[in-house]
């Protein structure tokens, strides 16, 4: 059985980098998929249908773009991992795990313990969550290998 | 018909209460429906059911009590207000908004220009972005009263 | 058992009231929703949220704001009628013919014998063609009241 | 991963073949799905069944053949672009998007700035809305690739 | 609790009326609904749409009718009584389990004996068989009032 | 807004007259709706329609019949309390939380500390553990309740 | 693109054999499945599990041991042919038709001119009337190969 | 075709194994696939998040990472075998059987004589009821290859 693993949320630490190389260290069969991770390559995912003068609509053009591909990777993915760093607002990360929440998708939440108080909701649907992408990966080796 | 709107997101400033009136001045049909709004009783919402020497169990608890009824106004609503303020995480507020989304119900985001940016996504898969409440009741206005 | 019937589309001639009242000439217990049929507020809908400078995200802004309540019109009726006339392009009208078949909603065109060829895929999966306001009434009639 | 896209509506330009060889020129594993395309074989789908005396039935049976293949290809596309061109009405192609709408695809309308305002609604429920089957290339490019 | 109990099948004898009678007998507030029970009026249903040449079509448009009120009917039921007389081919009474089925909707059916044979697929399918109205009321009057 | 609960399980404590005077006690319009809880009733249910000479059978024909009523509720209630007591196999409790789990109904468990293990996976699917009938009325009340 | 394609009804004839040949001879890449067809088997399909005393649940066990295949095929198929023959009841074939129209999944029927009135419902709900396995080949060569 | 079953239940005996060489020797082209069958391995799945000083927390953490893999397998199988053995609750299995009814997935009972009476909900939901491993490679044998 294949599974396919969507991971979604902070794109400024190598996070992703490190559970798809403690996947493939494990030889773990897991296809990972991810929204676009270049941030400036995000932003301006809607430029290329024309200019924008209101910071707005070039906002919504490009998230509505990047949409294309998060609809179809969420509606795809087997699980998820969402991972909150101590930065920004990551409301998108919030919003994967509602969607996530809301088709019964079984996701991992990825968070240090500074965040747990405004992370309750989102950790309450989830299914574990985990501080260190180490501890991903022992999750997803129980899940995929253990007898 | 009647419409039941559910009033999502920022419990600190009294954002409900003007949309409430808003829609009473107008003599509009609406019901409208909400999480616990009093921070306190909400983190306390588990602990009925015995204390917890850990944050995260007792945070996990209380969330998951809430949960009961938030699950519940999310499935009945037939439009959502959305509120983000300008301060706090508000994780909860975009695990809503893509609750909603995954459930194709039509949700309004509330908040300044200030936070475009980061709320782009959940501004994406909304129907429409307020800045302030006299905009949501016009917005119910019409969607209710117009011919 | 209340019957509550969605009356979509054209906007430019009577055809709404003469289905109205020719079912509350039967005595029909219907309620009718429909779409905003007001032209210039339906194309100002959005307008309350801000000016825009450019028609594409002025047109966009008005029909999300129409959208929050054709949506749920749409999932809220048991049956629609779906109206096509004899002038403009009137894609909505077919837009929200494929969200009913989508949803399983049983659908009656009602158009002109002139335009049976591009109709042909709406009709197709409608339940029934009709010609007149009339014809329509009928098919309340006796789809509610027939022993 | 593999990709499905469907390409709907206008059938008497070549832009379906413009968005295959591009996507060839860069390489994107993309399954393109059609509806028949051959205006004439289209209109005559039905006709291996018998004939009919009158047009109504004749191309109520060529539209339900043609249904067959057009119902499963847009449950089994991961992305649709929806073209309308400058001439027929089309009602096919927003029939097509409504019923997309509302399984929650994410889709792409391809047309000219001409028939912004018609298109409204249509566009309101896609995630962008392209010019030329170039930018069509370019968000498929993005969609598909970016890192 | 208001129960809605739909009533499909053979029309050529009074078993609707008995078990209408026998709920109302036992005070049991049961809102039943049904397809068109009069054979020359649901034969005609389409007639008024214009008369045909074509059996075929004739049949066509009238069943296309009568399903604008069984879909709904099939759809706001809480239980359905599927019964088969000993005459006709009744396939719109195992078309209705089906749907029943699919949907998920408990249904009774109510038939002889001696035809046990060709519906063990609609009986598996099924909550109960009953062979009498009498049958059919005691289970709703168990399934509703019951402690 | 009205409330339905679900009140399924154990039939052998007084635990659900408990919760409902406790409802009531604090004025809560909650519709709560149950399984039969006579059990020699329950056991019997199908025996309205023959005897039959193997246990089995007669089990089958009753278990059906009494879920016509269940599947019913389950479908109608917006939220379920679970009742396991420290007797009897009581899978028919363990089979309803994971129907409801499968629609996404928030339910709430209510048993004894001293089967928390063989109950792991049915109290992970639950939205809170209550060990006696007044921290069910207590979570009832702040869920309908509270401000 | 691969087409599975469900095979459902009579089994007295060998029209599934010249639908597959037909297919073959064109070089359709269509995956048929089917029913059980060996009419003995199927109504002793559940004697593996002991046996029954009482006609109706032998049929009862058998048509259950049957479902396990058919409610994975009528989920898997793309498409389906629905055959009724001159002989028997065949309401297995109208209940499958139902189930198909239940899932909005394409169906065709195969039927004699002779059975178009006990038929119209079923017939309603096809895409596709024929009356020949020839006619379905064909639809289903322009189906899957037709640019 | 492609089959998927999910062998869910009790642990403690080679159950599971005798069904595997069975549908070997019988060359079924089935992929198997089961929760996590190592009891130890199983009540420490959530270990590896961090030790719980409360039992009750250390086995919700483990039934929710088991979750993860267990939601997805009900979802991915096509048929389900769902074993009670004599020992233990196993409620566990009676939630998963509740799961699968929701969601439609046949699933075959395996189980003695001695626990028909408190399975008989269970029962009443599955497709079959097996006594032996042997019983059910028969039934799969019977599904997959008989013509």
């Amino acid at each position: 059985m294949n599974w396919t693993v969507y991971l979604s949320g902070e794109i400024h630490t190598n996070w992703r980098e490190q559970i798809k190389q403690g996947a493939e260290s494990h030889g773990l069969a897991i296809n990972f998929i991810s929204a676009v991770t270049d941030h400036e390559a995000s932003d301006a995912a809607g430029d290329l249908l024309g200019s924008e003068d209101s910071n707005y609509w070039r906002d919504h053009k490009s998230a509505k773009v990047n949409a294309i591909r998060n609809r179809v990777l969420v509606e795809k993915c087997d699980i998820a991992v969402v991972r909150f760093g101590d930065k920004y607002k990551q409301w998108n990360a919030a919003f994967d795990a509602g969607y996530l929440a809301a088709l019964g998708k079984p996701y991992i939440t990825l968070h240090d313990e500074a965040i747990i108080h405004p992370l309750k909701e989102v950790d309450a649907a989830a299914m574990a969550w985990a501080t260190t992408p180490e501890q991903v990966v022992e999750i997803l080796l129980y899940t995929i290998s253990q007898k």
